[in-house]
Order: C-alpha cells, then sequence, then structure tokens
C-alpha cells in the first residue's frame, strides 16, 4: 500500500466528509446524521452517514469508504484490462440528498481515488469524481449559477477541464431507455491520471471543495417555497427516475451490488419515498412540460446570461 | 413465420390476457382495465393493460405482446448461442398486481414462446413461464394451498415438472445483494423443447389456466383485514425489494430496457407507491421479522399440512 498517494487523500475525503454533514445540518437546523462504521469482509470498510427526516431534507446520505483488495476487480478496469487483478487500494465520498420541497433540487457528488499496484512494477492510480442537479421545479438561473460554479472551479485549476466533464456528465447521466437526462448535469470525470499526482489531487479537491459553495445557496433560496400536493406528486414520480438510473445504468451501484458491498450503504442513494404511474403524461406547457422539454436537454448553460 | 406453432400460442395468450383481466375486474369491483396498443418499430407491438385505483388493487398489469425481427437478441440465446441471428417471433403474457391491502400478497405471472427460424433448417421454438408469489404478512395456510395448486396444475400434465420448476423459480427470484428470496416463490420454467409441441404448449397451457384459481381465493380471503398505518409503511418498504429485482436482475426487464423495448410496458410491473428506509431492521419476533425469517426462505410448502 502506497502510504504516499493514499494518505493525504484519505484524509482529505475524510474531513470532506466531516465538513459537508456540517454544513448541510446547519442549513437543514433540525436533522442530525447519524454515523455507522462498517468493515468489509475482503478489507477495509467505511463509514456512512444518513440524516432522515430533517427540516429541508427527506434524506440525506454523506459515505466515506476505502476497500482494498488483492486483485483489482475486472468492472473497475474496463478501460486498462492490463491492470486486472492488481493489489488494489479505492477510496472516495459519495453523497445524494433528497430535499422533501419538490422546489429544491435533488444532488449527488462522488470523489474518488484508486491505486493498482503490483511488485516490480510502478503503482498506477486515477481519479474520478463529479457533481450534478436533478431539480424538479427547476428554476433557469438556479441551473445557470450552478453550471458557473462548477465551471469557476475547474478553471482556477485547468481551463480544458470544463469544457470535456460538463459533456461527460451529460453523457454519463442519461437514461436510455427514457431517451432523457436524469437531471441538469454538472460536471463528471474518470481515469484521471493525464497530470502529476499533486496536479490531479487538485483538480478532485477544486471539485469536493466547491460542492457545497454550489448547492447551498439554490437549497437556502428554494426550501421556502410553498407547494402543492400535486408538486409533491410529480417530485416522487420523478425520483423513479433517479431510482432507474442508478439501478439500471450506473456502473458504481451495479458494481457495488453485483460484487457484495455494504447493500444498505450503496442503496442510501434510493429516495425514501418513490411513485410510479403508468404512461402518464405532464399537461402541454405546464411546469411539469418544461422540466422535461427545457432543462433535461444539455445545453451550454454555463454561458447562459441569467435575466 | 410458422403459423402452425404461433397461431394457437398467441390466441391463447390473448384469450388468457382477456380471461385474466375479467377475472381481476370482478374480484376488484371498483377498477377497470384500461388498454393500450402499441408498435414495435422493429416489428410487432402489444397491448398493455392497467388498472389502476381499484378497490383491492392499487395497481394491477397484465400485457400482451408479439414482436419479431431479423435476428434473435444474444440475451435471449444465452443457452443457445447457435440460435444468435436467426429470425424469430417471441410472444407472451406478463402480469403483476400490486394489491392496496398489505394483507394480501402482490403476485407476478408470465408465460411465453419463442421461435426462431433459418432458411434450410427446422424451425427451434421453446416455452417459458411461471407464477410467484409476493406477501408482506404471508399466512401459512395461503403459501401451502398457492404451492399446492401449482403443483396439482402441473402434475396433472406432467409430474416431474413441479419439483424442477419449484426450485427453479426459488433460485431465479432470489435478491443475490440482499442474501433475500423475493418472496414464496411457485414455479418457474424456460427453454422448455424436451417434448412434442402439443406436450410442451399444454405445459404452459396449465401455468395459465391455473393462476388465478391460485391467486384469486387468497385476494378474497385477505382483502378486507383490517391494517395499520405502519403494515402499510412496512408493505411500501418491501416493494423496494421487488423494485430493486426487477431493475438489477430480472433478465426480462433489462433486456427491454436496454434494447428499445416500450419502457411504459416493461415497466408497468413497478409499484405504485414505494419506500427505502436506510438501515431498517425488523422489531424481533415481529410478524415483519416473520416475513424474512420464515417465509422468505426456500422450503417444500406444498409436503407441509395447513394446521
Amino acid at each position: 500500500m502506497n502510504d504516499a498517494y493514499l494518505k493525504p487523500v484519505i484524509a482529505y475525503f475524510m474531513d470532506l466528509q466531516d465538513r459537508i454533514c456540517n454544513q448541510i445540518e446547519t442549513v437543514d437546523k433540525k436533522g442530525r446524521f447519524q454515523q455507522d462504521r462498517w468493515q468489509r469482509e475482503k478489507g477495509g470498510g467505511g463509514r456512512s452517514r444518513v440524516l432522515k427526516n430533517g427540516a429541508v431534507f427527506e434524506q440525506a446520505g454523506v459515505g466515506f469508504s476505502h476497500v482494498y483488495g488483492e486483485s483489482l476487480p475486472d468492472s473497475a478496469t474496463a478501460h486498462r484490462p492490463e491492470l486486472a487483478g492488481r493489489e488494489f487500494n479505492a477510496c472516495g465520498v459519495s453523497l445524494v440528498f433528497h430535499p422533501k420541497n419538490p422546489h429544491v433540487p435533488t444532488v449527488h457528488m462522488n470523489v474518488r481515488f484508486f491505486i493498482a499496484e503490483k511488485d516490480g512494477h510502478e503503482p498506477v492510480w486515477w481519479f474520478g469524481g463529479g457533481f450534478d442537479l436533478t431539480p424538479f421545479y427547476a428554476v433557469e438561473g438556479d441551473v445557470i449559477e450552478w453550471h458557473q460554479k462548477a465551471k469557476a472551479a475547474l478553471d482556477a485549476v485547468d481551463e480544458s477541464l470544463y469544457p470535456k466533464y460538463k459533456p461527460w456528465c451529460d453523457d454519463y447521466f442519461y437514461l436510455k431507455h427514457r431517451n432523457e437526462a436524469r437531471g441538469v448535469g454538472g460536471i463528471f470525470f474518470d481515469d484521471l491520471n493525464d497530470r502529476s499526482f499533486e496536479e490531479a489531487f487538485a483538480v478532485v479537491k477544486a471539485v469536493g471543495d466547491a460542492f457545497c459553495d454550489a448547492y447551498c445557496p439554490i437549497v437556502e433560496r428554494r426550501k421556502e417555497t410553498p407547494y402543492t400536493e400535486q408538486q409533491r406528486a410529480f417530485q416522487l414520480y420523478r425520483r423513479g427516475r433517479y431510482v432507474e438510473f442508478n439501478l439500471v445504468w450506473d456502473r458504481g451501484t451495479l458494481f457495488g451490488l453485483q460484487t457484495g458491498g455494504r447493500t444498505e450503504s450503496i442503496l442510501m442513494s434510493m429516495p425514501p419515498m418513490v411513485r410510479w404511474e403508468y404512461d402518464w403524461q405532464p399537461q402541454p406547457d405546464s411546469a411539469e412540460a418544461q422540466l422535461t422539454e427545457h432543462f433535461l436537454i444539455p445545453r451550454d448553460w454555463a454561458a447562459m446570461a441569467d435575466d
């Protein structure tokens, strides 16, 4: 195990989990995170933190994990078959927040680090991560600000990143069986190892550090917006799409479930309440129709003026 | 297209859909099925029927489909790679009923027929199907009767079938990531072509014809049982397992979603309302604990005496 790489990353990730949980408790005022520590039989473990039934968040889960093993699974090496079977360490922070109020968007963030080692060879490491927003009743200014903050965070490190990570996010969080984006996107990247460790780590830190500043102001602005039962029903219906994405398409979720990860920690991302309705269609020109017709279409939000 | 095989099967399946919908409307008294006819761009189509907000059924979906194409997809030929790329016809009836009352079990039934053809070769056909029960507050006598009726239906055709199809069902409807059976099982089979067409068709007819007689008496006995809010919450929680199975493990669902089937018809099986709760555990010795500890363990129910 290569401490020179792992130690600072793990320290950053654990601190990031602490900071995010503190900020979310401050926003929520009422809810408090409960922590479960868990061990993985084959090596490693994590600490899962869940806030249930808050004032703002119906459920918020923030997980840190660090697992290791003797043989990197195939699914983690799809793009680098030469690494299959190496000893590995993997660590990360992953979160999904499900607000109560349908005017507050659902959000997801993940940062992760892998290192694969083999006697007599240089260790191979890479970072991945990103954050993306899933509104129900989207406000254009919020979406623009979300993307501008994501762009600013990455631009401060390397201006070539946002133009790559923004469309990567649109591609990744896409429900092919619905021909529909999961949300309004954000940034996503994987396999980052085209620069020095310190430089790559700086990208991940920029993403992790920017998250709360991008998300919490939107929550503060929308959390008191009154909503109707019909809007709440629409939120529960749209949460079904989140479940469909996570269980059908998300590589991380499927990999975890199919290879014996801690199920409750992996499925911490599931919404607390969800609704499906056969062949439901929004009214033409309604706010519900606008979500799919205007917002769930990839756009260059960061370049738009909020008027 | 081989009409000698397809015509009688399609006629039986369409009639079975009619008969089941009629019987379910009779049981429900209030709810009525609405039908959607749909066409598949690459050949074929179906008729989806959904009953929403009935007196007994929160949602009941019964789909008939007949699709055909020029090239049998790989996923349908996992056990017979020599058939990949053949012209094919596939037809079937598939249903999932989600009752309101947590004392009434959720149920699933499917019957299907495939035929793969190639110039200069004999056509290759096979049947598949089965039905399985997913109770929330299970009653042992109901489970025994369910299995005895499944067994009796198959025994009337061939006594060697139930002993194979019962454990096959237990194996298939299993959530590996939960180490948990989806329900109390029933019967499941695939690739049935070890006998004449007429004899194999007789097996499928025995399954289709037995379904309502096995399920409806349980519904009639349990539909008026009073239930608490807590029992309803448990039902919604357990429906989460149904979603997890269908989206993570069910080959038919995944095949449909990943290859461009009609999404709304495939996801007709999703429950109308579902709940997830992080790390929820039943109280020791409660009815909720009994479900997983006593009922969701494969047992030879048909051989048990109901006392």
